[in-house]
């Protein structure tokens, strides 16, 4: 990997003048005529479901194509019935004025009827009687019942449904004109990708990134109608940018993507090369993640240079590229659901830029609450993780808390009604208990959110969730958590659930190369330590040892700097940035670290209630109370579920009182 | 085409005892274990797009697997800027303390922070200067700052989609264990079925019918996630058939179904052959469409029989396939949108029979109006016209007009927003009018039932549509729907709008084999008539003909028999089973028959004020008057469009009277 000097060797390219998203969208739209795209060809009708007709399709037969019995029995004239009675019945002669038939076959010339075979009397092979007159056309389907030849059928622009495919067939057309699917071509660039397809890849060497980007877009291509070759990766070079542009300008395409060089920095090569093969149309759109968007045009097809961060990118193709496929297609705007949340807390933004906020959504109580998700733009777990989408307009600072705000869903509503929200302190095996609940009950999930045992006590008094893990020690008399729910939520009735107990304690690099025997050694001057966030059960467990200990936190190098998570704690020390960290033995195991115990401590599930009371909580205890689960936690090591499912009830402090 | 003698030489086999459908399903599903199924497969990350892991998706790789600069500047150690200020600033040597980075680079080994290019002073090629400090690991993506090595990113029985591929791969996993995709054998089975892709069929003879339910079910299958065979078709003999089932029961499927011959009439071999191979687990459900399913099991695969009829087939289909397949695939239950409707007239029901009721859908004013579509289950346009369906449970006998009822929607709820309902006169340029504006606003939707112009201006009355077609002459003063907007509407204000003029006349034979010369001709003892339903414009229009002409309408055979379109009279005429209709010239062109004129009348569309002055209907008026429109509508032949478009508003009788 080259570190070049950028500051002295190319200038860096300003974006031209930015544009709101909507202004931005017009502009492409506008600039492409809508008649454009990619034609249309003649697909077999079975083929044809999801596809789009490009001309309406009308009926060449009818269906029936002929008067067929609807009934098991025989076809007569109605007329020779009429008369005939239980007291006058007639008799007609088989093969002449009475025809057996079973349901589908066509009418015999002559008759207009069918007589259920229960109301026939057979009389011998020749004869039958009946004993009731029949209407015309009584139990007979007539020729074009359900289609009349010549009718349309369905409008072009129509999308085919497997439902569809039945009417066409039966109206006797077998293959149908439709749209073609949008042919992209799509470029990543970059010097530091490598494509993990290539025979030559093993493994990632440092300064490499796996080229990711071209594989998203690709699918989501596909999921907007529309197939895809994926280029090469083509280094940050503006030669060889604009020769695969070129290249694929010539190539049969109907929308090109450069994925990565779009934005204005030294490498960034999209900007010239479009402006030397075609015209940019915009350059930078003021949202976010996606800013750094390019759209213009070479030889009259779109090229949109995409970010290259994958949220931006993802955000920059369902913006741009999308409307386009869709409108080549004849399709309407694609829309998602949208419903009210509430945000758990404030969502700040920047004034001039159009956010679009990755949020977890919860049924808890009444309402559909919100919690942001990371906002960095490299976070695909952001959107993986994402229920829906709150977007925040240029002209807004943000969003507060509790006040209704609009959500676009990723997911369908009655998977997010399934889903338990968990919000507190971190805990490998929730993610077993997640991976089980999905196995054991496919229609439910859990999100779970990191915010330490103390924010988890926050979130149920805000109720923004069903429940909280929480592993709260009490210094006082060792106890875990019920202190702090007698403090936090005195006037709430709490069940605490023992999820686990494990094992705390120093994390350390492989072989433990500054020989870290305990706590003691914290205070040390030749070690960093990586700490734990306020209110996190952790950080609570290291200040109360470090009082034990009689050791100063201020004489610790990298006290102050904290983690989220017990993984994160753990990636900092294997990263070497720090020497030491308190985290769980699973995470120093996950990772290949040496870990020193501390202390067996108790991971509590503190559930309200009102939630406890709830069939998607009994399901969930039931899957924590499976062997299989409990199988699972202690194959991860440092756990121990002697007590996992154990339940205590907390009446409210006053009623306790009473 | 045989018509054998069924009632002498086969016995019927009646139904076992009928099960409800809950019922049904629960034996299915209980008797078939849930962990059987299709088993797992490896595929590649990218090809994984809509399938279900089978097992949880854990990190390989930390995303990102470096600390990266996330901006163009250069890396220093944060501690190396420490004190720094505007006063006193500092200078650093490039390549040792500063090394420079473009976004995405790795953190040169010693540096923890990243200074933007815009804030760094470059004093040569070997030095920069800074004015302020920067704190550690800013401007810096840290190591597994998105996702962590170890960490678990997707339960099983997670759906891939197109941003679960950037994670997975961004993990470092290239190809994921993901279910195998049901494996589903159709053997579509009947005497009258032909196969229009077989090399020997070029047209439809008498007798014949087109096996289209295959190609459905197939379709459904993908749909819900499986791969399908399509079995040659199987004739109606026993020994056929069951060696049919017996080569599918060993030839590695997971679910076989057999189309048509399920019922319990004498050539329907569904049941003793499952009989004679296995065990016939249900036969018969009290659902309809649907009734005559069968469920079965042959050497531990299940067996499906469905019902011939094309809405029959699907239903079962969706209420024992799907729930089989979806729990193959580890996933919940199929789900679709519910939504509150009102229906426009009740919808009587049997007692003891679960109906799945299809409806059209529209949005007039606050709430949805449903009406109801063709019942018989023979009509597959029934489900490919349907907005929704309304299940009606066995001990209902039915849902009262304009009372609350829940629709399941089969199309997106802002679809159903965007379509103008139109219901009242039929009239061809309607289908027209629907695929222009498909093709012009392909957003928007036209829904139009056929009720005759009277039921139209009931329609408006009821509030169930946004405007009707009519052209009900005032026998009076020869002036068309005016009066008649006056008698029924009286309170309203209207705007009439004439979509077309066109020529009624009598629709006859190719040929005009009765030499049929007008009105007066309906008289003759010869002929047979098919009328119009009392309240068309149509019959008003006959009705006041053969008043002039003093013809008494007891005395015309046909008279009573109705029909309820201008194609469907088209129909009855070129079937041979009447001799004559009044009708438009375009349906009779349509068919291929004789025309013979009696007046040209206005076809006019109705439109009350409050849905007029609605964006949907600016674009329908926008498209009416086209030139494109009005050129298609003249090639039907028949039409003038000289007044097209011509808008006259009528205001409230008592408003015109003040």
């Amino acid at each position: 990997m080259e570190n070049k000097n950028p500051g002295m060797t190319a200038s860096r390219n300003v974006y031209l003048q930015m544009k709101p998203l909507a202004e931005a969208r017009r502009i492409l739209l506008e600039h492409f005529p809508s008649q454009a795209g990619p034609g249309t060809e003649f697909v077999s009708v079975p083929e044809a479901v999801g596809r789009i007709l490009a001309a309406p399709v009308t009926a060449r037969l009818s269906s029936p194509p002929f008067h067929l019995a609807a009934m098991d029995g025989i076809a007569v004239a109605a007329a020779d019935t009429f008369g005939c009675s239980e007291v006058q019945p007639i008799e007609l002669p088989v093969g002449d004025k009475a025809v057996y038939v079973n349901t589908g076959h066509v009418l015999p010339p002559g008759t207009d009827a069918v007589i259920m075979i229960e109301h026939v009397e057979i009389i011998d092979q020749t004869r039958v009687r009946i004993e009731a007159p029949v209407f015309p056309w009584r139990n007979v389907r007539k020729i074009g019942e359900d289609i009349v030849a010549t009718e349309q059928l369905f409008p072009r622009n129509h999308r085919i449904t497997p439902y569809c495919v039945g009417a066409i067939l039966a109206a006797g057309v077998f293959s149908v004109e439709v749209r073609c699917r949008p042919r992209v071509m799509i470029i990543p660039t970059g010097n530091e990708l490598v494509d993990w397809q290539s025979p030559q890849f093993s493994e990632l060497e440092p300064g490499q990134v796996l080229e990711t980007n071209g594989h998203v877009l690709g699918a989501l291509v596909e999921a907007a109608g529309g197939t895809f070759t994926l280029h090469p990766i083509v280094g940050d070079r503006l030669d060889e940018l604009k020769a695969a542009l070129a290249a694929a300008a010539g190539g049969g395409f109907d929308l090109i993507m450069t994925v990565g060089g779009s934005s204005a920095g030294s490498e960034d090569y999209t900007k010239p090369a479009v402006q030397d093969l075609g015209e940019v149309l915009v350059h930078g759109v003021t949202m976010m993640p996606g800013k750094p968007v390019l759209l213009g045009d070479i030889g009259g097809l779109p090229i949109l240079g995409m970010p290259g961060y994958p949220v931006s990118t993802i955000m920059a193709f369902e913006q741009f590229a999308v409307p386009l496929m869709t409108r080549m297609l004849g399709q309407p705007d694609a829309r998602r659901q949208e419903v009210t949340v509430h945000p758990t807390r404030k969502i700040p933004s920047r004034l001039g830029l159009e956010e679009f906020v990755r949020v977890k959504i919860g049924r808890v109580g009444e309402g559909l609450v919100a919690t942001q998700l990371p906002r960095a733009a490299g976070c695909i777990t952001s959107l993986t993780e994402a229920d829906g989408i709150i977007r925040i307009p240029n002209h807004s600072e943000g969003v507060p808390a509790h006040k209704p705000a609009t959500a676009e869903l990723l997911r369908p509503s009655h998977f997010i009604d399934n889903t338990i929200v968990i919000v507190g302190s971190h805990d490998n095996t929730l993610d077993i208990l997640r991976d089980e609940l999905k196995s054991q009950a496919p229609d439910m999930s859990i999100s779970s959110s990191h915010v330490g045992s103390l924010g988890g006590l926050m979130a149920i008094k805000n109720g923004v969730c069903h429940l909280a893990g929480s592993h709260l020690l009490d210094t006082a008399d060792g106890s875990y958590n019920r202190s702090y729910i007698r403090r936090y939520l005195p006037d709430r009735e709490i069940v605490q659930i023992n999820l686990v107990l494990r094992d705390q304690g120093l994390i350390v690099p492989k072989g433990n190369p500054k020989e870290i025997q305990g706590i003691a050694d914290l205070g040390r001057d030749d070690l960093t330590l990586i700490n734990r966030q306020s209110g996190s059960g952790t950080r609570i467990l290291l200040d109360y040892e470090l009082m034990r200990h009689q050791i100063d936190p201020r004489a610790i190098n990298g006290y102050s700097d904290e983690e989220y998570t017990h993984m994160a704690v753990a990636v900092a020390v294997l990263s070497g940035t720090v020497d030491v960290g308190v985290g769980i033995f699973a995470a120093a195991k996950a990772l290949g670290l040496d870990f020193i115990p501390l202390v067996q401590e108790q991971y509590d599930l503190i559930i309200p209630a009102e939630h406890f009371k709830t069939a998607h909580l009994d399901i969930l205890l039931a899957v924590i109370n499976t062997t299989r689960f409990k199988n699972r936690v202690v194959e991860l090591g440092g756990y121990d579920t002697s007590r996992t499912g154990r339940a205590s009830i907390l009446t409210p402090a006053d009623q306790e009182n009473s």
